[in-house]
């Protein structure tokens, strides 16, 4: 195992590629790594220089009287390999490798070069990030290997001063983004602990760096910039690793849209998976994702502030001295999906003793400027904290003086130190840099963005439900040896695809039923089969080679008489022989009409970086035409299968409308859990499952399978193209 | 007409309620007031004091020796009106109500007094603000009648030193929000012309004050914070005085959720309209909707640096030494709604050339930090600006010092000064104070906020396309004389509701022709009307008095032989009656089964702000639920019923779609542009037309309207309660 520790608490770093020249990279990095008060030992490598910066220099790592953990390298391209050698050879257990000219250049020779990075590490079990990486910050140690302008020792120390606060870590392959959160961050008083940037990663991910931090218990927040994912099994593992301790992450994806994935292809050679499965893993993992990085760091330091205490729900009361900033702050809640409910009686009434009769208790609670002048933000928060129809409180303060609120600091301190639920503070003015400082020592959060303060406060909500589900004992119900067995059986065969006759006794084997039928192969039979279901029948041809079988006019419905059958069969057997002459043709499924109700596609597709997702939709023309889609990873239990309907944005179908029952929802999450079960035991035998249409019914009424469709993996000739 | 230049322009101002306690409001706003180098008088009027503030202090207005032409009066409420009346008879013109306790306040006694306020200003032709309002800046005259602590003289002159730039105006109610916008902005570097908060709206409103600026013609943009409108004639001729003008309208509205309504309720007395008839108009005029202080900032700082050259499209090029910051910005224009097309091949070519292997030059191009700092960011920018297949770009920059910008200040200017397309800078890193100041007086705008630039970009696209469109002839058809004499005769009657039966005369006046029929007053009759139309028909009953006919019971679909439409008639009409015995039966309607297409609901109803409103919403039972439905002011010409349409979620569904054609949009627009004008004509006659379902057939088959009801105004009993 590479040793994360001698990456980010090495006692002597060497810097191979040391320069006094300030206007260069190199120049930049030596004087960053050189004017911290890290304790340990620097010591610049360069065959130019006997002396670098006050330190002697040596011309080559095997020269140096004792061996570095660290090695930070900034040479050429073509050098990096023959030079990592040396540093494993000389005893080194760590690189950072900030050169560029790898993966990301066109052509393979910068791959090639990579791979060598990457091979010389795993025979030296060395920790490495990079190449094309902009290094990285230990504030606790004062250790900064980076060129990056935002880790210049400077006017602001790398940790804020006051009381001891919790601590955000920021990983990301981008180096200019991933400090640019520090930039951010360290404005408004954040203490950040590590900020590591990858690059390339060749070798070590930012997953692997998580997982260290993770393990050493000292983040409280961790912000996270994903450009694309080596190994999906490492970001379960640290998601819910993250989940178990109570540490947000806080991330935003590139690689979004058809341009960001060129971008980030280019970029970091990032293969990115597709946006709408990073998103299912989002919410599975409770990863909070962020589109800004203002915005990311208001969340992380409202999670900072309120850790402890994230609110129970989503009701939240709103404190205000201006009318205007409580209005719009309402309207600002209500976007984000919060609840601003009208405050209580006994509430009000314990309110309204200290309001003018031109402010209002009910929520927002406009106090006026003359009332908080009397009591104080605290005075008034201490009113509503405790109403029983609320989950938290917004103050929404002045903060452009700090003289204000250091007027009040005892007070608000003491608040804070007892309020069961959260407070966030958004200021409509902007606060003085001594505001900052001075509401983040109370122990408070400050946010100046509006929408920002909302989110916060919603994302917390989600946060605690999400994780007290997580830490519950797992529901996901094991699959029976019988089960197992049956699936196993009925994937014996040797065919690339199933069509719907073959897939019903592997869906079967996990108790999923389709919709009745009898496999007529005479037009006889298909005769005597709708006899015996004595109404209108719909009529297949069942055919492993013809996958769209209603294009191929291969499909009748609705059909009626006895002479209609007939001609029918031989009619859809004729059209599926014109389209493919070589398809094989097992017979015509003749099966009842289903029962209306509103359909829905179900289905298990893979995707290029988390394998196999679970995929529900709403069907019918109307709502196919609007793409209404979601995901999930698997396994999925029938806890999670509820929460996956209810964010498709017609999850109001479902519901009764103007007299007709509401749908059998319990029915389709039987189905989808016993489906996600089957593709999760068999997921390295099954490419693709689609049942489409499945119909539900009224509730009490189950759900019909009305087609059904699988691709196998590994299996003879390559699968046709993808079904859905 | 209050002159609104002796409010914000005046030669000398008296200051009613001064005083010198520093810990007072009355104290703040005389400090504030004096203490910037306002060239015209100040006379403070106090019983109190013989001076205040080095300024010899008068008891009364009266006593002035000269008659200022403006007077802040900061006295408690009830000593309000005689003294706005003793200013007026001391030849003062204009007045800032600046105390509370009148309309905001529950009980009759501040409304009264509001009342009270509103009397006298008429009567003495006074420009009053407030009461209840927080004063206004005019920065150019460095007159500052406010308590608002943003505006005490201080570190930050007023207005910004260095080149002459496009100023901006900010309206609001809200004194806290209002002035907080000057706060945020003048961070932000932005010249600020006026900030007039108008609290309680007893007299003038912020469409007042924003007449006078727009005629001024010295302001590039205008902030406007919008609780609610009090004449809706005036919002709009703002809105076409601005957009011909050119001049944006960045506004946020409060009041878009309940609970925000009850705020501003409670706040300023506002009765809110409907937030849908807000967006409508937003939509219609081009006021640009902004959801955070930064954000409008943000918007308006976009705007006045890009005036002249907003873009001509929505492809934008992103141009980046950051990686991630390149794909970042990629994946968020996406999302709002701008496109990232690969350059084109000679651009490429071009960029290429400067460019080392592991950049790009596809788009975003990525440079990387090595071709940056060879040719600057002006240098990278006028490699791209040019290409045919953008409209403006993005750069993505790093501010953190100014230094580096500084060094490129040359360049960067003969940039902008020749550029003909838009260039917005988004820095990742912190900008220092010396950067913004630097970039804005380069003639840029510099975001910080990812979704903010591409918003901006997004913003003043949407922006030009529609100012082009309204600078256009207007191509509202106006109505023909027999268009208006045959309505006019069809509402001559003194119902108050129109069954369908009845509105055909109506809706015919105008061209709209609903689905043949013919209204049978007996069951013969009816039999003979069905075998005339030879097929399935429908059968309704026909009376003004009963709205809801299908929870009545009184319609039947899909009558397909004699005997059923005899029986059938009996059955509904018995049905009617037994619903409501006193209901005047007409008569049945029979009518053909329309041919299916897809169905929409179309109609006009009230916004109690705006008026009449045309609304169209998707019909057919999935999108109902999904509540899919659009508004607009009227009137309404042709090309704006398509961009209405266009605002539906689901306007793909008119689209072609697996083999059906597409669906007959023009004769729906031609519907649509008839019902507005047939409603904005009759205003004053007309409450509510529904027009539910219309069925819009396939392309050249036009549509089918099912059925028609008809409210009028001001005729008989009470309309019946909306039906939509």
């Amino acid at each position: 195992m590479p040793d994360i520790n001698a990456l980010l608490w090495p006692r002597h770093v060497a810097l191979i590629g040391a320069s006094p020249d300030l206007d260069s990279l190199r120049g930049r990095i030596t004087h960053t790594l050189v004017s911290h008060p890290f304790a340990g030992q620097i010591t610049p490598v360069t065959r130019s220089h006997a002396e670098v910066m006050g330190r002697t220099a040596y011309p080559s790592i095997a020269a140096l009287p004792e061996p570095p953990q660290l090695a930070v390298l900034i040479v050429p391209a073509q050098y990096i390999p023959q030079e990592l050698e040396r540093c494993a050879l000389a005893g080194v257990k760590a690189a950072v490798v900030l050169s560029s000219g790898f993966a990301e250049a066109p052509g393979d020779s910068g791959a090639s070069l990579q791979r060598e990075i990457a091979a010389i590490a795993r025979r030296y079990d060395l920790a490495v990030i990079g190449p094309n990486a902009e290094g990285f910050a230990n504030t606790a140690a004062a250790l900064c290997p980076t060129f990056s302008p935002a880790l210049e020792a400077g006017a602001r120390p790398l940790l804020p001063g006051g009381p001891e606060r919790g601590q955000v870590t920021v990983l990301a392959q981008s180096g200019g983004i991933g400090f640019s959160f520090f930039d951010h961050g360290r404005a408004k008083e954040l203490a950040f602990r590590y900020v590591v940037t990858t690059g390339n990663e060749a070798c070590l991910e930012t997953m692997d760096i998580a997982e260290f931090v993770l393990a050493e218990g000292k983040t409280q927040a961790l912000i996270l910039l994903l450009e694309d994912i080596k190994n999906p099994a490492t970001l379960r593992r640290v998601a819910e690793q993250a989940l178990r301790a109570g540490v947000p992450i806080i991330t935003a994806k590139i690689g979004r849209s058809e341009a960001g994935v060129r971008a980030a292809a280019s970029h970091t050679a990032a293969l990115a998976g597709a946006y709408d499965a990073y998103r299912a893993m989002f919410e599975r993992y409770g990863l909070i994702e962020g589109f800004d990085i203002d915005e990311m760091i208001d969340l992380a330091g409202a999670f900072l502030a309120c850790r402890g205490r994230l609110p129970a729900g989503k009701r939240v009361a709103i404190c205000t001295a201006s009318g205007g900033g409580g209005g719009w702050m309402a309207d600002t809640c209500a976007a984000a999906g919060l609840e601003v409910p009208v405050l209580d009686a006994d509430t009000r009434a314990r309110l309204d003793l200290h309001l003018p009769a031109y402010g209002t208790s009910q929520n927002p609670v406009d106090a006026t400027a003359q009332a908080v002048h009397k009591i104080g933000y605290a005075g008034l928060a201490r009113l509503v904290i405790d109403s029983p129809t609320i989950d938290g409180l917004i103050l929404v303060v002045t903060a452009r003086s700090a003289k204000n609120l250091a007027r009040q600091r005892a007070d608000l301190e003491a608040l804070v130190a007892t309020a069961a639920k959260p407070i966030l503070m958004w200021s409509y003015t902007l606060p003085a840099a001594s505001s900052i400082t001075l509401v983040r020592d109370m122990g408070y959060a400050l946010i100046t963005d509006i929408r920002n303060c909302a989110r916060a406060f919603a994302a917390m909500a989600d946060y605690r439900t999400l994780r007290e589900r997580f830490l519950k004992p797992i529901e996901v119900r094991p699959s029976m040896p019988a089960e197992r067995a049956a699936a196993t059986a009925a994937l014996a065969g040797g065919e690339p695809v199933l069509c719907e006759w073959e897939a019903r006794p592997l869906l079967a084997a996990y108790g999923i039923n389709s919709l009745a039928g009898t496999l007529a192969t005479s037009a006889d039979a298909a005769v005597a089969a709708a006899a015996a279901i004595g109404g209108p029948v719909a009529l297949k041809v069942q055919s492993p080679d013809i996958v769209h079988k209603t294009e191929a006019g291969a499909v009748l419905i609705n059909v009626a008489s006895p002479s209609a059958v007939r001609s029918g069969y031989g009619k859809i057997v004729a059209a599926a022989t014109d389209r493919l002459p070589s398809a094989r043709i097992r017979g015509v499924l003749v099966q009842p009409m289903a029962a209306p109700g509103q359909e829905v596609i179900l289905g298990i597709k893979r995707d290029a970086t988390f394998g196999p997702m679970l995929l529900v939709g709403l069907g019918g023309v109307n709502v196919e035409v609007l793409s209404d889609v979601v995901l999930s990873p698997l396994p999925l239990a029938a806890d999670a299968a509820r929460g996956l309907l209810s964010r498709l944005k017609g999850a109001r179908l479902f519901a009764a409308h103007r007299g007709r029952p509401p749908r059998d929802v319990e029915a389709l999450v039987d189905v989808i859990e016993r489906l996600a079960r089957l593709a999760a035991d068999f997921a390295a035998e099954i490419a693709e499952i689609d049942l489409n249409p499945v119909i539900v019914h009224a509730q009490g009424e189950g759900v019909s399978i009305v087609d059904a469709l699988v691709v196998r993996r590994g299996v003879g000739a390559p699968a046709p193209a993808s079904f859905t």
